[in-house]
């Protein structure tokens, strides 16, 4: 098949993303495709006959061709997002330059007094999006949030890679506040509505999202109401990414949790 | 209930190893300790009404009457794991000293030549017995593993930390080789026995070890297999580690083999 800019897979835009900042072997590449050997050979070879790639001394690495049709896809230089000392799961927790976000959010609504709750959020919510974009979720996705406390949003809006965020979100101080940043800032596709978790989700926004972000309440009854609302907003082959820690739920709800998720057709592929 | 060193729990094992090094606030020992907030306080509790914990200006530590018992329950001083850089799921790759490893292993039998296979195992052996340790499943351990390619038993062996090892392995050159390192190097606790996994489980074995290490073949059918082989040799609230990687399984298959865990009554917490 003819690759264009608008049919590439989720495995090309990977290895075209990876190879773009230098030429990598095909073990490099095998282990940043997430996807099988058989699938990563196979979008290779289309890559090669299409000389969009090419392969010299063990390396694959783009054409001139390849080079203009990667500025095409990519928003930004392809950003390392693992940590350089152990080189595991790690992130790099300086992969983004969003030293401005804390900024922005200083005037933030104030949220149910916690622990330190701002500090940790802003090192949190910085992870989470390094994490996103090294499994490929962020750049020219369609991204909805439900409930968004930690304002995620506006951080991601100031990578400027997103297609279109949108929040859903109960608390009405924290919609307008959005709203407002995204006027101020020119977050141009960024947008925060009005919407209880309880409630049915509008018919304009099933099947419409790549990635669905959301931090529910840690009980097992309120983790499955946001994901099967969140669910009905994704696409096919949808991305889901919420927030479960072992402090408010123990082994045993995570078990009733996963098994629901399964359920819903959901694969576990990180944790 | 009295605690002694044989009726300690495992939260309270996670949060006596993490205090033994230096004194923590309650935020760090809940994060570490992999288990509820609600347990995790009943747990403090606990060993502040033994006197074998102490809590001064927001932090807890280890009473005398504490240092003694946990000098009877740790085999070596709590060693750190995490990356000291991106603080994150990474784990330090030098937190064990497991330099002789790679010495002793150099005359194993001939594996299945594949790209760099010895050089990539010895990390990743390392890397897995660092974050076993993390989550406390080694010291004073009784472990088994399902085939062991990767001579990680031996390596876990050098640790000293484990009660017992005993590796299942159908391969008889590597059986004789392992069991012959353990006798050379005074491993005592290490033992291999050949085994098929496609026999039944000897009753012996059956319900006795805490812990499950096993990388079998990437196929919805293997992976249920050795699981359940496996899953017979545990006690209660046993520990399986397994390797799966999307180089050989996609997503939709991970989809089948963790549903079919799921039914066998595990859960997935790391990934």
């Amino acid at each position: 098949m003819k690759i264009n800019t608008q049919n590439i897979t989720r495995t090309e835009y990977l290895i075209l993303r990876l190879i773009s900042k230098s030429p990598r072997t095909y073990w490099e590449i095998l282990l940043e495709s997430f996807d099988t050997a058989a699938n990563t050979i196979s979008a290779l070879k289309n890559l090669l006959n299409q000389n969009i790639i090419s392969y010299q001394d063990k390396e694959f690495k783009l054409t001139e061709n390849g080079k203009n049709f990667i500025s095409q896809i990519l928003k930004t230089e392809y950003v390392e997002t693992k940590c350089p000392y152990c080189n595991g799961k790690g992130i790099n927790p300086k992969s983004f330059n969003l030293e401005n976000f804390s900024d922005i959010i200083k005037d933030r609504p104030k949220a149910i007094p916690e622990f330190d709750q701002g500090v940790v959020n802003i090192e949190t919510v910085k992870n989470r999006i390094s994490f996103m974009y090294y499994k490929g979720d962020i750049e020219n996705k369609d991204i909805v949030l439900i409930g968004d406390d930690d304002l995620t949003s506006i951080a991601l809006a100031l990578t400027k890679l997103p297609n279109k965020i949108t929040v859903l979100e109960a608390d009405k101080r924290l919609v307008e506040y959005i709203n407002d940043k995204a006027r101020i800032f020119n977050l141009n596709n960024l947008q925060a509505l009005i919407y209880n978790v309880e409630c049915k989700v509008d018919n304009k926004l099933k099947n419409s999202f790549d990635v669905l972000l959301t931090d529910p309440v840690e009980t097992v009854q309120g983790i499955t109401l946001f994901l099967s609302r969140g669910c009905s907003m994704l696409k096919e082959n949808g991305v889901a990414y919420f927030g479960l820690t072992h402090l408010e739920a123990s082994y045993k709800k995570w078990f009733q949790i996963h098994k629901n998720l399964y359920q819903m057709n959901f694969v576990i592929t990180d944790i």
